[in-house]
């Protein structure tokens, strides 16, 4: 396997080498990544994870590159473009030249939100892939991968095998209309591995793209999990084992999301608090940080000892260390 | 001692002991930080900071990330705050979570100059010194510890025992309202190295917060030393051994700028220049950089053999060296 | 040789044996500038130098320091200068504490292209040249040596000794007026290397600056090659060996470049094209990037195996670990 862009490629038992090969990892410095350099290109801002990878390089004994584009640099995807407008470089050359000097190129590009149509095709990480001769890894586009493996690692440690176990992915407020990256890769991995998934959002609307939902469909067929839909806050939090909280835009109001704004703001309730915790089964709860407190979630709840958000986010460092081993070391 | 985030905590011998460790790392390198990683946040840009902090980790065989928020990190610093405006974050999991990444985590964040009642609490530096759990640097908020002690180091490099000698700090005219963290920290160092101190400056406004004005006092107790407010050049320059300038904003004008114009206008002549410093007892000249030439002080005196500006700039390296060893290895 | 500001005051025999030291260097990882550190200072934006720069420092065992500017550090240069307006630092501070803290500083630094008066003198490089106690090396200013020692690598490995061999330098189509350096690097080290140099411009308004033209000309009477100017491209391109082709802005209408459009637009015929390229003889093709495709070049010469644009990009890499190698340590 050459590039980590989506889980959607990997097998479970990949995976959870890979989670084996984290927990492993944990803690851990030493020399295993000497000499490789890593790029970190972000299209969009990051600290976190820019943070996470720079010294999952470092702690290997390698290095990374931070090439923080802040909407400088703009790019061609399209083969035999005419490059007479914005872009100044296609990535192709970019892809190639890079390829040269490093030996991973890990890139953060979020969709422009003007047009789902356009951004779900997730072009410029598929340009880079298709053009680099280095492994390509995805530090967030319309998926979020190792976020996923993250979140997974976390519950695993709290819960032990997660199969058959009850998990709740519910939209909750946020005041912007959010990328649904992260959302797309909660659904991802936990139907890949084995857990019954309630999807909890606002209206049919807030669905995610029918590739991800597909996905997660083909998921449970084979890893013997389920997947329902949910617009219920009472029935959908009962009994859960998980929750995970994340707020994104729904898909038909890219590019007008003036007119999704009311929808939005009708849906505050949706936000975690220790009313809906109590109808679980004293679930875990997570977010991908940041997190914008008593707005998606109570304080309460996520300064309650069944919090993983800090577990979750510190898990980012091993499991990008075990991604990049991977994909550099082809263990 | 956990942080460094101001000297005011830490007891002289403790700072001299600093400067000896400074002294003897100056052109080492070694590999005492082996597998050490600092994150330097600068909430403010920085060239001269960022640079020797980078330079002292790497020269210690560590590695440092340098997080540059150019104003797209806002966080949260209020307990239990309802986060539905700018900040995306709180300062809580901002802490956690890079703690599990880092050694150690050094932060720039400089007053916001709209409200000193608000800015004199460097709320977000004690934010992330109560929720890390790795020791915090300050980078300069309205302090500036590690410029102290290469001040300090370059004072006693020239004079040796600073107690005693007449030291001069003094307002100088620039055309904008700076921070005071570097004015605080003068007569902070000075104070409690036992020298004879004089704060020139126009007027009573630009007497420092009284929190420094206070501990000042405290120090020279302490210290044998001696604190004294003058608006005279030609009284306060006479006989003085050390003359530092530096230009802020009086405090009573934060937030409404363009009244303190004037009276910043009229004492252009606070300008330090070679007639003043005729006064003096051959005095050293030093200033922090960057430094507005003929502005703040005549290049007759800049490039004096008197003037330490760039033996205290160089002096950043081996102090922070000192600094990060003591709190990464209690040595 | 102390600095790398321009390969006009390196002989050629010293450039030659800068690319056998880059051809050795190729892929090569050692520890041959451990402890050392560069600062990388960019005034303009950068990511091929950037990228490359630091992997070269990486990959002999150094450390690099990003300084990305990004229009915040304006630096004086005047000697004596009355500083009250924008500039907050004299490159005179600037030079002087940056030497004491790392052992090579790289600068990139764009004309402003207001006033040719002013950016032909190239006065930040020189300045830092002037007060730095550690060598500095040229990352583009108004001429690019590090991309001219690239180029002529890559020629050399396709051709051989390039002594004798006719060279195209091809002004190109572009919407925007860029910087003549390239252009200038280009005519420098073909000249230098003993090629048969023609200069294809679309007027005498085109023509390079006369220290760059002067220069040639005392290049090719040292080589034995040749300089010649054409405004036709028919008759520069036959049995051309090399063309490399590259957009600037004409010299005479810096700061009034909307008198300059229509001169530009109305040679969008100069793009490098399949039916150009078969006047040559089966010439190389190249360009420094970042190439907008189709526009300065068509596809199918871009593409083609007698293109050696990402060669030149790739040998960006080896050809700079030659240059601070050799500034580092004298070999």
């Amino acid at each position: 396997m050459k590039h980590f862009l989506t889980t959607e490629d990997w097998p479970r038992e990949d995976l959870e080498q890979l989670l084996v090969d984290a927990d492993r990892l944990r803690g851990l410095k030493d020399q295993s990544l000497k000499g490789k350099t890593a790029a970190l290109i972000f299209f969009n801002p990051s600290l976190r994870t820019r943070a996470s990878f720079q010294v999952a390089m470092i702690e290997m004994g390698g290095n990374a590159l931070v090439l923080d584009t802040a909407g400088t640099w703009s790019l061609e995807v399209e083969p035999g473009a005419m490059m007479d407008q914005g872009a100044e470089e296609h990535v192709k050359e970019a892809a190639r030249v890079l390829s040269t000097y490093v030996d991973v190129i890990c890139i953060r590009c979020f969709p422009k939100f003007q047009d789902w149509s356009v951004d779900r095709q997730d072009r410029l990480l598929h340009a880079f892939a298709e053009y680099a001769t280095v492994p390509i890894v995805n530090m967030e586009t319309i998926v979020h991968p190792c976020q996923e493996l993250a979140h997974m690692l976390a519950v695993k440690d709290r819960l032990g095998a997660p199969d058959g176990k009850k998990y709740v992915l519910t939209w909750t407020y946020h005041p912007k209309p959010l990328n649904t990256a992260v959302a797309n890769s909660s659904l991802l991995i936990a139907t890949k591995f084995g857990m019954d998934v309630t999807l909890l959002c606002p209206t049919e609307e807030y669905l995610l793209d029918p590739r991800f939902m597909s996905a997660s469909e083909e998921n449970v067929k084979r890893s013997g999990g389920s997947l329902t839909i949910s617009h219920d806050p009472q029935t959908a939090y009962r009994d859960a084992d998980v929750v995970y909280a994340k707020s994104w835009g729904a898909l038909p109001y890219f590019g007008r999301w003036e007119e999704e704004k009311p929808i939005r703001d009708a849906h505050r309730h949706f936000r975690v608090d220790e009313d809906k915790m109590a109808l679980t089964n004293n679930a875990l709860f997570s977010h991908c940080l940041p997190l914008r407190r008593n707005v998606k979630v109570t304080d309460a709840v996520a300064d309650s000892p069944q919090s993983m958000i800090i577990e979750e986010a510190a898990n980012r460092l091993p499991v990008q260390k075990a991604v990049l081993q991977r994909l550099l070391k082809g263990n």
